[in-house]
């Protein structure tokens, strides 16, 4: 067995969009860097999460919006293509097949190890691949980004029914007749939605808290689980899973509750959130425990490994579990690393180049059901439990004039969550058709810290549904 | 005939939506308040331009969008419903009836005075109904708040052919089969897009000058082209009308062309820009020239009329020809007047609530084509006329990821102009389908004045077309 060895300045474990990104401003920034992948380069996002879910809801919603509007309603006479949906999102996971991100590798200078990586002591990693060994030292840092897994929780029964993980959701060929789907988070309200735009005849979706999507806020809730109850989704909430039974394998598969009934469906998506992607890399070698999210400080170098050569980044320190921000963290990290590996003062004051200050108050995202939903910041509760003297404001989207032109009977609601003492939004949350690409706006109204004062002087184009904001400042009053 | 004779705070010269929002602050804040209007109470907007335009535009566009997706095309097997789009636009324009309007003026307590308002002088308006003469007096300010109204050139023939302005394009009740649009400004685009979707068979848009929407950036300029051209409308730039002929009243309509060249249709659309609506609203009376704009500062207080007791806001100041634009400085204008009526101090400082400073440069436009454009604060070349350390980067839209999955095959473009002494955001054009909601951030920036440094912070939410606000930055470098 061969066993080569390399050097660079940084070693990124995991080529996942985090992973690419941090070496990629390392690169930038003068460092040599490599990245280690045992699947595909680019991720989860790009084959089993954001781009092939996304790319499974669009053409329902698409077809939903235009049945919204009178004229249009009209000229909707056929129905969704699912096999065509299904290429177009094959087309976007190139049928993972990771060439392209390959090559962009290749083109921004970073090398590429594929196999299975592992911490191996200080500043070492060994790559494990069909043809040999390779263990890579970093001069300077070496990067943990491999993301997260779903969770397959310890029901009776669940792990031996091969349940459907996001996975499975976002890559099968086609829809199963009936579809059970436990959790009602974001990966479960959007995959029941889109398997409904899909043709399964029956979706029932169990969470065993109190409402779906509960990190929002409540009103959120209310209207997208009305949504997917007048789309035919079943909805039950406050039971829990206790059971599972699949006595054939790819036959009928039945969840059991603690309310003794029983869900039967031909397939069972399990939606309950995800773990750390900790377990094999070697963690125990460096003092940490396999499994667990790695701690780090806002640079995300980590906290409890001494030397200051460790980084996690991304879904793997835990801190926000989204493409966008693991993105983000990436650039904040690679430029702590090449800040701190040429001697260079750090910028790390809070909102510096070398912070992810984002993550703690400021993180954006968007769920995209029907209606779709978008937040950004913490939510009424969360402001008030932070200690902030708070004021919220609430407006029913419908009223705005643009919204009307955009959806006949347009249903939508908008809190903005305010801290009066500093007079800046801390929170908006927004739910209805369309509001996914508006809450940016408000991203920059948190992350800016724009005073409110200032805030009524950015004048919203009329009619457009982002009358809203103005809306939102008048019912706030001046 | 009866003389009646009513004092009032704040006389308000036009019903329009400027008009009602000066009388709503003002009587807010305690003052009285009357409307005058000649026509509907709610103004252009309601009945003639926005919202009428924007409900012949969206169920179009509601189509394309659905026509887009793959997947979705395929449900699109009918057309639009024609009848059933005026018909829906019929409800948004409440048939042309004021009802709903004159309700909330009772309800925000603002008298409502029916007839033609003029100045007679210091602090009166005389009105001029069927049933008789009212002279207001106003205590403290008279506003004047009468619009703008479609400019008709002198081109011989024109006036005698009885043309369509916006007023018959937003309120036709069928698509002329051949429509001849003379400009190519925001009306004249947006209606060479509606009646396409409506089935006029053959559009013609003459501009005298080198390009449609000759104050966008030029990128713009070509999308919308482009794209009005492949859906059949012949555009023709660089070419001046000189002539109208008609022979029949309703009959066919032909304009002469300076190439010698003749469009013959059955409609022609005069869309070449507004003009003050100060004609016969009594201006001599207080020493300012009828038919001209009226010049006033950043309270809307008239400057060349002594006293401090006229003001003007909306259209009829020549500031900002656009229904936010006038909302917006009717909020500044009704808290100026209020301050200076309680002897308060005046907070009007750049920025402050008494006056509209975004005017300068902050100015919001979407613009209802297809592809949509929408833009916030200067063009580079504005920026750079303006004597700025310009920097303008440039990126196209349909790169985005969220672009991608939106539409197949995206199209579109954005240019981010920066002042690099100060460090921010001064103007963003975007043009592509969904920009429209898309813009606020931009505005957001402008106005909050957000450093670059920290815009880096405001994550966009993956995947959605705001990514493009990443990508902006990205292309800028850090």
């Amino acid at each position: 067995m061969s066993g080569s060895e390399a050097t660079y300045d940084v070693v990124v474990l995991g080529a996942g969009s985090t992973g690419e990104n941090v070496a990629d401003v390392v690169v930038r920034r003068g460092l040599s860097a490599c990245v280690v992948e045992s699947a595909l380069v680019g991720g989860e996002c790009s084959y089993w999460a954001c781009m092939p879910s996304k790319a499974l809801l669009r053409p329902g919603q698409a077809i939903d919006d235009a049945k919204a509007v009178g004229g249009a309603r009209q000229a909707v006479t056929g129905e969704l293509d699912v096999a065509a949906v299904f290429a177009r999102r094959d087309e976007f996971t190139h049928n993972w097949n990771d060439e392209s991100q390959v090559s962009w590798l290749d083109g921004a200078k970073i090398a590429l190890y594929r196999g299975r990586g592992a911490l191996a002591g200080v500043r070492k990693v060994v790559v494990e691949a069909d043809d040999g060994t390779t263990t890579l030292t970093a001069r300077h840092a070496v990067v943990v980004a491999t993301g997260s897994a779903p969770l397959v929780p310890p029901i009776p029964g669940l792990a031996e029914a091969k349940p459907w993980t996001a996975h499975d959701a976002t890559s099968a060929k086609s829809a199963p007749r009936r579809l059970t789907i436990l959790g009602g988070g974001v990966v479960g309200v959007e995959m029941a939605t889109a398997y409904g735009f899909l043709g399964s005849e029956h979706v029932t979706l169990v969470e065993g808290g109190e409402r779906v999507l509960a990190k929002y806020e409540p009103f959120v809730s209310d209207a997208v689980a009305d949504s997917l109850t007048a789309r035919g989704v079943e909805i039950r909430t406050g039971v829990k899973a206790i059971g599972v039974e699949r006595p054939d394998a790819g036959g009928g598969v039945t969840l059991i509750l603690d309310d003794g009934s029983r869900v039967a469906s031909d397939e069972l998506l399990v939606a309950v959130g995800r773990r750390a992607g900790t377990d094999e890399i070697g963690l125990d070698s460096v003092g940490l425990e396999p499994g667990r999210y790695i701690e780090v400080d806002d640079t995300m170098l980590a906290t409890k490994v001494p030397g200051g050569w460790l980084y996690a980044a991304g879904d793997v320190n835990g801190r926000a579990l989204l493409t966008h921000q693991g993105k983000y963290q990436a650039r904040a990290c690679g430029e702590a690393i090449a800040a701190r590996a040429s001697g260079k003062p750090l910028d790390d004051a809070a909102w510096g180049r070398s912070v992810a200050t984002a993550d703690h108050a400021a993180v954006p995202q968007v769920v995209f059901t029907t209606p779709e939903v978008a937040a950004v910041g913490l939510t009424e509760a969360q402001a008030r439990d932070a200690g902030m003297s708070v004021r919220a404001v609430e407006y029913a989207i419908g009223n705005v004039a643009g919204a009307a032109v955009y959806a006949d009977g347009y249903e939508g609601g908008a809190k903005m969550v305010l801290d009066t003492d500093r007079n800046v939004v801390v929170g908006v949350t927004l739910v209805g058709p369309a509001v996914g690409e508006m809450i940016h706006a408000a991203t920059v109204m948190v992350v800016g810290e724009v005073p409110v004062d200032r805030l009524w002087h950015a004048v919203p184009s009329y009619p457009t549904i982002s009358e809203l904001w103005l809306r939102l400042l008048e019912t706030l009053g001046r």
